[in-house]
């Protein structure tokens, strides 16, 4: 029995290095597992890069586990044989109510990076983002195309990076800027201080060791260019050899001075839609509507910022009942299922932000992992909303759920 | 002590291997016991598809917890000399509150299958029902004899089909059929999605191992004519070589569109009782009332359709109030004990539904393991309501649970 | 490092073998760390017998989370150099509000048995309960002597039995008979049915590997005469060969029947105090007020009769408002610490019934541990009282609880 | 791959044992980490004696999760450019909010002892308390200085010895007296009592075994003259054979009798400020207000007297409702991250007490690691203040937090 444990454990190691990638995936029934297959795919300091969060990662824990404390009321011998995700998000048509959220550094998890997001994007009809501190330019990903391009911006102290982004982001038609306001420091991420994670990456025995044990991502990484801030590329001079964390370097560049009255400077450069992101009080969704902005997300960074932050699940329904049709809502962080999608669109939002999700989608299969995860995560809306009897969104209301005590 | 450890391991394993069957059960103390020993005869992915349910078994798990959190108020002192679980449902005399309830595929567990269940139904004196998707006909369960046998409809798009089942039932003597509305599409059972399990089986390395480590299974399976539908023969058209999946399956075959309103073609066809199963709301249950159903069932397929559906324990109070006495009212899904089934009878219900109880004793020892199960159940019914006073199902009602806070 | 740590383990087990019993007992720091050397020393079958309850032990969990449940209030600077724990037990003088409750087969832990617990209650200053099924009799345990000697029954179909006990009770001055009312029929336990506990107990392969691998255990127990009910010795009539489980016995021998108006019957045949034991509810202590017994145990029989009775402990406050000082209140089951009988005392019982903590002291080290046990309980206590700033019991009040939520 | 996971386990090893002190705390993002590498740095005995708390260590674990039971309510775009931690604690102007807490046998932990805590308070700019039975002189500590020093007084029996500290304490400029008042008896730390710690410390097999097993501390323990009570020298009289136990010792000593009348003894020797500590209940933290003490520090002495005391969290609410500008209010117990601090400040409390969070530091790496220490506390607070939107303490205040239920 011992020899029948081993030659199974050799045929599913030989499973995951032989097989192709669509292998892999087939057998990826939900985000968890596209999560685990990240994580063998990954190197540690990778992964631990992705799928970390600040601190005792209470707040990351707990914006999934909102989810779960909320339980649906089904509804039955109702026809559902067409369910229809079609939506608009600020007046836009999409194919689901769901937003690629802006990740940095995507190249880390696949050296196509930002380009297979978009790609997935674009074929699945959604909204994406491109980060401030992505990996392809502005123009790359809008060579890319799709239903809609967002462009988010952290806030530099050097204001005139911000300016000069914004006119390349209108020029090549993006619709939407997203201005992170969460950030003014960085959140302390403990799993990269224990690794010693900094920009450039630094090699050593350990550094060397964990790309040996992953071969696919270091074949991957060799081969391609080095990995760079794309759209403010002169902002980190470093020389390759003096390392800088990326707290230093959030701390040097971004301006933790950044208040209400500075959104006036961004209305009078940019005459498409604003979003803020990194809302998390009805207080503040009130003063941001005062301020005309078009959408709110409700965010915490995905646990990556303030540990001890709400999760964004719970501030949707307090948030729409103050600020009524003020603005479009969007919910952010822990987001792992269909379902989950469905109760945040129950509770009042417009439309879910997806951001880990997708990362593990492209960490445990490049480009098509993304189109995976994007599949799981529509699959599993049209779903749940078929077994709870309401096939379409505008049915998806607060009588469809109950909060377990 | 190593070498002990060692001799004792040896005599564990000795034990299951060569134990006859009727050993195997002696020691099995719970229902939990009936698992572990079925998860050592099953191979793995005959385990999961009994075992598993949807997504993250978030329901299936609170579907069990749900009765935890109600405890007894035991009164003492009270003659329990005889303990009476005889009753009525839907009229007809049985001799405990319990209903076999509908399972699909049951030959995987054990080549007698639904013939095995029955004849278990028959000596305990309860109802049994056979599924559609059952893997003996509506014939051969006739045959056996029961107390009262039911048979449950999936709703298939050719209607003709479901007519036919229908005009065979009521010709065998079925007294009652019962109508699955919590089905339209087919739930994420992932542990079957990741073992890639298709109809028919698909044969590979991993399949065969699976075979090889449970020689008992696998003997009695090989022995045995093949498993198919035995009652939709037709609907299923593969060649054996072009396998689909359940889901597939479902999804061509079900009609996701069934309402309210398709009970009266029903009605038309079937002058027996009528049952729905998968009842999941007070509003779902007073509208079934009102177009005239004979019984209930609360369920959520346990836990195998929506994940995120509540414990139908606990809308067995909330649905008894308001229905009162318009419809026998059933309880199914994490029924692991009498105890359980107290509880549900003391709420309100009717009758509890058992599955996966007794799967897993036809998994864990063939029809045996049946009467083993059903023999726990019932002794832990009797046995319960001796020890709270309450020798009759008369006596049970609210007044002798409190909710744990 | 690895021969470091096999250096290590070595010298724990020697530590057990060869130390002396003082020395092991000396390292127990609590009544936990006694059922850890308890579970050492005792074959797997006794302690299992010992330590299991009923079904999932779900009441038992719950007997001791209830305290945990309950925090102190603390008050400060308050001369506590004098702690009084004496007081009255149904107007008798002890040394502290402990009684030693009645447990069954008290030799199967050590072949001294119920002499070694009610020598240790004679020292300790505490009433000492024999059980009916006690494997010393009522005159060997009267030899002992004690403050005071209590008998429990239990009522036997054969009522002349238990009239035969009573007389022998009187006649060697046990002031108070305990009736026990929560054993209509017997609880499952479910470590037992699968061990195939049994009495006689059988001897298999499995058995005698247990024994070879507790040599202390069984070095006593061989050397000592076969353990029997000594007190009801003509009731269990088996030859040897046939054997029978405790289920059977209880099942067979105890009256399912008994009922208040038989307390009648005790009354005039017992002119001392009446204790019942098993009372789980307000409204039966209510009753047995109206019946005039003089002691009420609140006790589930440490959850080895009915799981999902409610813990003890949540049931002192309500029954001490509901029937004031009708009765003497006592509370029974899930009592491993010191401070567990202060909030018992703070809540408004009289006294706390100890059961397993002395067994597993009894099991790891015989009548030395049970002192042990017993040190530890009322050192607790004093502990308690002196950091809580309550010196005396009569300080003890619900003032100095707080319920967590 | 199982010879490069041995390759990582040996580079582990490696990285402690060789790497400086410096390199090791580098990796230590958090307080937990400070404790793994004094786990693996110190003796099994006395990291027990630093890490353990009374009995179940209930009342310790809840210290800290009580800090998670509260979440932030984070506000955004306000100017966060500058943060100042600044503050004044009994009128006297400190860096932060901060006291390092008295601790007993400092040295155990580095030979540094006490003096290294000092140094590392002077730097930081925070008070520093010495404790009664502390490893080094009030005239050693004073030496060292720092912005405020505090000492801390178990009340002796023979209060000659205390009046005598007192007299030293004023000579030498300490400003504060801290009171003990939560051990009337020592609470049973049990893990002391199961490596039977002694005083002086008993070497035996297992001692010596640790002690080879941890030669940093070994080394540095060896080379450094003995460990003693340095402020009450005379107060143990042992002989080098005859060893007691820290309990045996505060019971013989300590006055189990001192009550809030006591008070006026100490105003009329100490003119300075005068602290109470193990304050545990709104009452007694009115009294102290009418008794005229300048602070009360909430404290259940980190769980490790009476388990079962409710977290100081918990209470500084409360007590400052109560009590309003009446003293001070300190928390002490359960921090270890900057945000509890801020939690604690925002309830209502003046300062944050740090115990054990420092021990960590000193054993993990001796002076540097209390600096490391104090550095991720204070540097973790001000992250806190920045991203909840609070960049002043005067902004900390209820409305930014919110309770979890």
């Amino acid at each position: 029995m011992g020899m029948l444990e081993t030659l199974r454990s050799v045929l599913r190691f030989r499973r995951f290095e032989w097989n192709s990638t669509k292998r892999r995936l087939a057998r990826a029934a939900n985000i968890d597992d596209l999560r685990a297959l990240a994580k063998r795919r990954l190197p540690d300091g990778v992964f631990a890069y992705i799928d970390g969060a600040a601190e005792d990662e209470i707040t990351a824990d707990r914006n999934r586990s909102a989810y779960r404390n909320h339980e649906f009321v089904p509804r039955v011998l109702r026809d559902v044989s067409s369910v229809d995700l079609s939506t608009t998000i600020l007046g836009r048509r999409v194919a689901a109510p769901i937003v690629l959220a802006p990740t940095g550094f995507t190249r880390i998890a696949d050296s196509q990076g930002e380009l297979a997001v978009a790609r997935a994007a674009l074929r699945a009809g959604v909204p994406y983002a491109l980060s401030t501190l992505g990996t392809r330019s502005i123009e790359e990903v809008a060579d890319v195309g799709g239903p809609d391009l967002w462009f988010q911006v952290y806030v530099w102290k050097d204001r005139e990076l911000v300016a000069d982004m914004l006119r390349r982001a209108r020029e090549r038609a993006y619709t939407t800027i997203i201005i992170t306001v969460d950030t003014a420091v960085l959140g302390r991420r403990e799993r990269d201080v224990r690794k010693g994670f900094e920009l450039p990456p630094k090699i050593g025995l350990d550094t060397i060791l964990d790309g040996v044990m992953h071969p696919g991502w270091t074949w991957d990484f060799m081969r391609a260019e080095p990995i760079r801030f794309a759209n403010v590329a002169g902002s980190l001079d470093v020389d390759g050899t003096t390392a800088i964390t990326l707290a230093d370097y959030v701390s040097d560049q971004f301006d933790p001075a950044l208040s209400w009255e500075e959104l006036e400077w961004f209305r009078e450069r940019w005459d498409g839609d604003i979003v803020l992101k990194g809302i998390q009080s009805v207080d503040d969704a009130r003063i941001a509507v005062e301020h005309g902005v078009n959408g709110i997300a409700l965010s915490n960074h995905g646990g990556r910022q303030l540990d001890g932050a709400p999760p964004p699940f719970e501030l949707v329904g307090p948030v729409r009942d103050a600020i009524g049709d003020g603005a479009e809502v969007y919910c952010d962080g822990g987001i792992r299922r269909g379902s989950d999608i469905v109760k945040a669109l129950a509770m009042g939002a417009d439309a879910a932000w997806i951001g880990r999700a997708y990362l593990y989608g492209l960490g445990a299969g490049g480009e098509a992992g993304v189109d995976h995860a994007l599949g799981l995560l529509t699959s599993g809306m049209a779903r749940t909303m078929a077994l709870a009897g309401r096939p379409t969104l505008g049915e998806l209301d607060r009588t469809m759920l109950r909060k377990r005590t």
